[in-house]
């Protein structure tokens, strides 16, 4: 729908660095249900799945590929938080480009159908599912929408459905 | 209901080592409706908000105090994604002690109704809310939990209603 970007590390330095932050492209007037918006992609190293398990997900088939072998999974995969924390990475630099950010308010469901292994490239593509006014904030309006992660094999590593507030146009 | 652990460090070494990892104190059968589990705490420092805001949710409230002065929140606050790891490494350490690990099957709700603001010292109770048969998984049963996280206040800032599988005992 809108050609993807090519610069993550450009969006990572204007987000970061909040320079021109919240002169995003879209406010809520903007979005329609049916709208998608992609994302960049992420390589899912080795290395960043055992540090992440060992700091937030402790437990073997997050952090050692030995002991993996031996668990449920029978190797070493990503913790779901992992890929939950790439996925909004993914989602915050990618089309959508909220002007005042991506401000969750919940999420109503999130799965992970697959495991995510070393050297699996996520990408994202977030959907519009619906549009509703902000009762208690008139200058925001609740943006419910699904979003997906896929492998490189185009497979579903993850879908949760959310709702955030997004900016109106100011008058 | 239990004495509560005080050797968070010990039990992070025992997880991440994969020492004796899986001679865990609870299968399936040892859970019932109602039990509750306590975790030990975590301080959310500036300093780790603003590090896992860079990496996974590159938004000006969750990398830059200065920034963040001009936002929604009006401060720094953690994103609801640190939020979430810290709990489950939290839940993942704690009194539950699944023999095989805490494998989430989906979340049914994650909400965050209050903001972590550096310096909360946050710890995880657990309930269980539901146990039945996994059909697929004649070794595994499935146990509906919800996960509540308190600041040092006592204020809920996020709850969780999530599935996972716990292994039954050996026969």
């Amino acid at each position: 729908m809108l050609a993807r970007r090519g610069w993550l590390s450009l969006s990572v330095g204007r987000l970061c660095l909040g320079g021109n932050y919240g002169s995003g492209m879209r406010y809520f007037e903007d979005l329609r249900v049916g709208n998608k918006f992609n994302s960049a992609d992420y390589e899912m190293t080795e290395g960043e799945i055992i540090e992440f398990g060992r700091r937030f997900d402790p437990q073997p088939f997050h952090t050692d590929p030995a002991a993996a072998a031996g668990t449920l999974f029978g190797r070493l995969v990503a913790s779901g938080w992992h890929t939950a924390a790439v996925s909004m990475r993914l989602m915050v630099l990618g089309e959508m480009d909220l002007d005042g950010g991506v401000i969750g308010q919940g999420m109503e469901s999130l799965r992970w159908p697959r495991p995510v292994l070393p050297g699996d490239r996520l990408r994202v593509v977030t959907e519009i599912v619906e549009l509703r006014p902000a009762p208690a904030r008139p200058d925001r309006g609740v943006v419910k929408l699904r979003c997906r992660t896929y492998n490189q094999d185009g497979k579903v590593v993850q879908e949760m459905t959310a709702t955030l507030l997004a900016a109106r146009r100011p008058a």
